[in-house]
């Protein structure tokens, strides 16, 4: 590659609340979104709640000419939503679905029907290989007492784990996406920490769009105009996210949203705001690292990365080059992986909770049957104990049903954790770390373990 | 790294038959292994049916002076059975679950309370980057009506899939496993031809075992005589399976099995026989490919890599490679995913049939609710009306559950065969085939996909 190299990468992301019957103007929506793309010409445009496969069908006929490349990534009951629209071929491509995406009889939010995932695409554009992940993650129906807090952690942890095992070889990695988290959420530190992605919105000089770069505005006509009540400027909940890995400079040179409406027609495309980025790639000489083997590291890891102070086109972090660094430059990445680590560990607790909450349930089920079947058996009043029955049978079964979900679900959060703990050990180790840094985290873990096997 | 570099690793694989309560001699078995896997210190022990976790510990106690990092890897209801303990620092790791393993409702198989999945761990040795991959695939009850092919299939892909993209950079891609596949099988033939990955039994000039490598044989007293009876050698389906990429060799100097026997006590220490394999790992000069672009491509691809006759030293092939290749080289790939591509298809079949039959189900239930409603509401018989209500109910509820159980298995099979589709037309794009080798395909998928939205 020719050391003055340089891309221009246009990138739309939109979560497109494409809900069959429950969307207002879905068809109409469609529809102007697929002009709006044709005509504006994107090489990217990545699309969140397509929840129906026919929307993508009619968005795939209709983009054929100016993406002739796209895919739909298909998972749990409903589908994960998520699609991609191409001007470029797409070399490879596959998904991972999360572990955990909330609670089965939870049927007003519907997430756990819905497969929330991550897909990937890998493009090769002049040469330079680009990684694009666009997911979405369980939606936030309530901040002050939020009971998928652990899920969602869990769900930024599997994220950003699969960004990092997958990416190796990227020379850019693309992230974008309606994480359903707030730029200062737990989830979202943990992921810019842990994969030194940076955002968009922070980095550019040239922002047009909604104030503070909020995505879902109460101009917005299709929003819940309640639930943004504690937010009057609205929130800031999709991104595009980017870092380029050694030998490679990345920028954003101008980042837009839409603000509530379309210029066309004067309604939304979606309850969400539009993300359209200009990113620019530039080669570099690589900067090598004589600490780390085959020269494969990327350069040294910045500090306060995700900060909007950093120099503005200084390479990303690689968290596994952290492991090699002093222990200044890790207070941000250990202090997040600790407090990810502690709410787990509350999930973990509170789904153990809940399985042995089924678990006396289905006992009192199978005693009330038992109780039931000596009335019958003894002559009592057949009627009313076939009435009691059923409630008994319902109630052993949908127990037993939750037992093994939230078995299920603690499993899922246990391995997050160990993950995590895993993550920290390394981190301890390479650090020198003294021995009061982590001894609580170390003997909290030690005695899960013990305590896992149920 | 310097130019007569040479590592030896030595790697333990055992599907451990570890079912509490029901495998038989389970503490003594696990005693014996951890002895013996402490005295022959093994750089590496993978095993499978590890599924209790009080298992696992009790051997990461026993193994901790010999093995220092150990991981169980947590996944579905029961778990994935899957565990490591290495000699070496555990680098990364990470686990990936098969969408598809099983039927909730085969409650006499359980496989799919298991969470089948596959565990991956990243080691550094010397400087060289190795990723070692655990897995346990479905279980294969009745070879001549496997109502389980498709989902083993699609495991089979998502295996390699997973491997190709978590392993870019690793200089060494070791498999260890119970595969549940014979070696013709066509899970056994797409993974190695996807991935490159080559057998250490058909590798290796100095194998001692059991006949045909075989690691469920008749001699084994824990072992079903009746299911071996078709084979009376036994059956392979456990593996050790490996690749080294670009810049370096792999080989494998010996590998073992046991016998049906444990050389000390007699009883052997599973169902299934141990595999003990001696890799070499060597540096060699890098083979530079100058139609790839970074010259980060490993070297060519070569004809008939799975076979034995193969030169002994020979590199392996990488997919990405195979696409810019001649279609002589390219036929086995890409019959063995057309081969994929139909029993996909074929299960997709099935799965939207039983979602119609589940369809059909749920009104006959709901009718027959009604018309008890109305028998009910007219005077008639209550005590029958009750006792016919509660099959009925039943039935409304099994057959919602399995409706969205066989929603979710189309979904899931329908996106492995989209991605050995997109697999093949990139093959073909690639290979300028012509319009005559896959228009069948293409126009089945063209239909497949205006009736998925489903």
């Amino acid at each position: 590659m020719k050391p003055n190299f340089s891309l221009r990468l246009r990138v739309f992301n939109l979560n497109c609340w494409g809900i069959p019957y429950l969307s207002k103007h879905l068809a109409d929506r469609m529809k102007r979104l697929g002009d709006f793309l044709n005509v504006e010409s994107f090489d990217l445009a990545l699309l969140e709640e397509v929840w129906s496969e026919q929307d993508f069908q009619y968005l795939r006929q209709k983009l054929l000419p100016t993406y002739p490349a796209a895919h739909y990534f298909r998972s749990g009951i409903i589908g994960s939503g998520l699609c991609v629209f191409s001007k470029h071929p797409i070399q490879e491509l596959t998904q991972h679905v999360y572990t955990l995406n909330g609670y089965p009889y939870m049927l007003q939010h519907g997430d756990w029907f819905c497969g929330k995932a991550v897909g990937l695409l890998v493009l090769h554009l002049s040469g330079l290989v680009l990684n694009a992940y666009v997911t979405h993650l369980h939606a936030e129906y309530n901040r002050q007492k939020d009971i998928y807090l652990a899920h969602r952690v869990a769900q930024a942890w599997e994220l950003a784990h699969f960004i990092q095992h997958t990416s190796k070889k990227a020379d850019v990695v693309l992230l974008c996406g309606d994480l359903n988290l707030h730029p200062k959420d737990l989830g979202c530190r943990l992921l810019k920490e842990w994969t030194g992605l940076r955002d968009a919105y922070l980095e550019t000089r040239d922002f047009k769009g909604s104030e503070e770069g909020c995505t879902m505005v109460p101009e917005n006509c299709y929003v819940n105009q309640q639930e943004l009540e504690p937010f009057p400027c609205g929130i800031r909940i999709d991104y595009v996210l980017y870092k380029a890995v050694s030998g490679f400079y990345i920028s954003c040179k101008t980042l837009k949203t839409t603000t509530g409406h379309d210029p066309q027609s004067g309604t939304p495309l979606s309850d969400h705001e539009a993300l359209m980025a200009t990113l620019c790639v530039r080669h570099s000489p690589p900067q090598h690292n004589p600490t780390c083997s085959h020269g494969k590291s990327p350069p040294p890891f910045p500090r306060s990365f995700t900060t909007a102070e950093q120099p503005f086109h200084s390479p990303p972090p690689a968290p596994l080059l952290c492991l090699v660094l002093g222990p200044a430059e890790m207070s941000p990445l250990v202090s997040v992986l600790k407090e990810a680590w502690a709410e787990l560990d509350l999930g973990v607790a509170q789904a153990r909770w809940w399985t042995s909450f089924a678990g006396y349930m289905i006992g009192l089920g199978l005693f009330l049957l038992a109780l039931l079947c000596a009335l019958a058996a003894g002559g009592g009043v057949r009627e009313v104990t076939i009435l009691l029955g059923i409630p008994s049978v319902g109630l052993v079964l949908g127990a037993g049903a939750g037992y093994l979900f939230h078995m299920q679900e603690a499993k899922g959060l246990c391995r997050a954790r160990a993950e995590l703990q895993h993550v920290l050990g390394r981190v301890r180790e390479s650090q020198n770390m003294g021995p009061e840094s982590q001894p609580a985290l170390l003997l909290e873990q030690q005695e899960g373990n013990r305590g896992e096997d149920q």
